[in-house]
């Protein structure tokens, strides 16, 4: 079986971390740049990860994240932040691609017009985008976990406003999601079961 | 280097397909039957997919989604639906996970009250949380597409309205983004470069 579809058919969400074991600020950097290989719109790459991995830091967020005790087991939790998606952006992130001749300018140039259309003065589809890209960051994150030896925790269970003003969060960010990452306990659940396709899927 | 981080490193949003090349309804199942395999919360699993493969149905998606050609082009181009949030459909959900006894009745029982909590009367929260599961569910699936020989892009470029009136989505539903799968033709953009780590990483 390919080692991606194996993943797949095998992760869970873990809820027992290992307490004991802690991972170096090297993998998290690591864990970070392969997540931020993930798509965004326009390659705008709004998100920001926020690794809490200090006893003292796990602490503050346990306190508004449900009180879950794998906020402080996880070798480290990330506060993955979304960013309101901000055509005025655009150029300065596809400017590396546009200098290495990856893109063409006029491309680019569309592309900001583009993003205009979509975003300006449209803060339902800013908020929206905000949850998408830093989603597919968390997801490719996840898998980078699990191809590290890793095991991970994506969770909505906090008082969103508190981990806002707790973590110091700008105007236009909020927390899309609390990721835990570490090493699970060998008694965990196994992935629970999933609808059929032919629940979920029309072929037209 | 292991499979998975090779390709998060090389995966790049494909902007040209071979249009020669089709896959299996078979195949589309096994995609979306991955897919699916990502978190969601509580295991809501509020997704669902279309599959535009026939050319009578993609030309009525590109219509819709700013006359981009990969929609025709690729092999099949999803509409990757958001289902908003209801906890009225935790129990449903989990009910697998309970009969075989992989979680305990009480669990879900809880589950079911933390996601009235959080869902019950809030609407934002609910649209949220479709576009984290719609997302989670795409990226799965475009990891399942790479370890199948297949390449993806998604796209955020169509107009949300038509989409789910042409595709008649229902009252709850919403087309978070598609999803283009196919044969990757040769001359295709390397990935974009990100952003350092150092540039959106806080280590506290």
């Amino acid at each position: 079986m390919h080692p991606i579809i194996k993943t797949i058919e095998e992760r869970q969400t873990t809820n027992l971390f290992d307490p004991t074991r802690t991972i170096s600020d090297e993998a998290i950097h690591e864990l970070v740049r392969l997540g931020t290989k993930a798509p965004s719109s326009f390659n705008l790459q709004n998100w920001r990860f926020i690794a809490v991995r200090t006893p003292e830091a796990k602490s503050r967020l346990r306190k508004i994240g449900w009180d879950q005790p794998k906020i402080t087991e996880a070798a480290v939790t990330f506060v993955v932040v979304g960013q309101l998606a901000d055509h005025q952006l655009i150029a300065e992130r596809l400017r590396p691609a546009v200098e290495s001749e990856l893109m063409p300018q006029s491309v680019a140039t569309a592309w900001e017009g583009a993003g205009k259309a979509l975003y300006f003065e449209q803060p339902q589809r800013q908020r929206d985008e905000a949850i998408r890209s830093a989603t597919f960051g968390a997801s490719t994150l996840m898998f980078a976990a699990e191809a590290m030896g890793l095991s991970s925790a994506p969770m909505i269970g906090f008082e969103a406003e508190a981990v806002s003003e707790e973590f110091e969060l700008a105007a236009d960010e909020f927390p899309v999601m609390l990721l835990s990452v570490g090493f699970a306990k060998p008694e965990n659940w196994r992935q629970k079961p999933r609808r059929e396709p032919a629940q979920i899927l029309d072929l037209i």
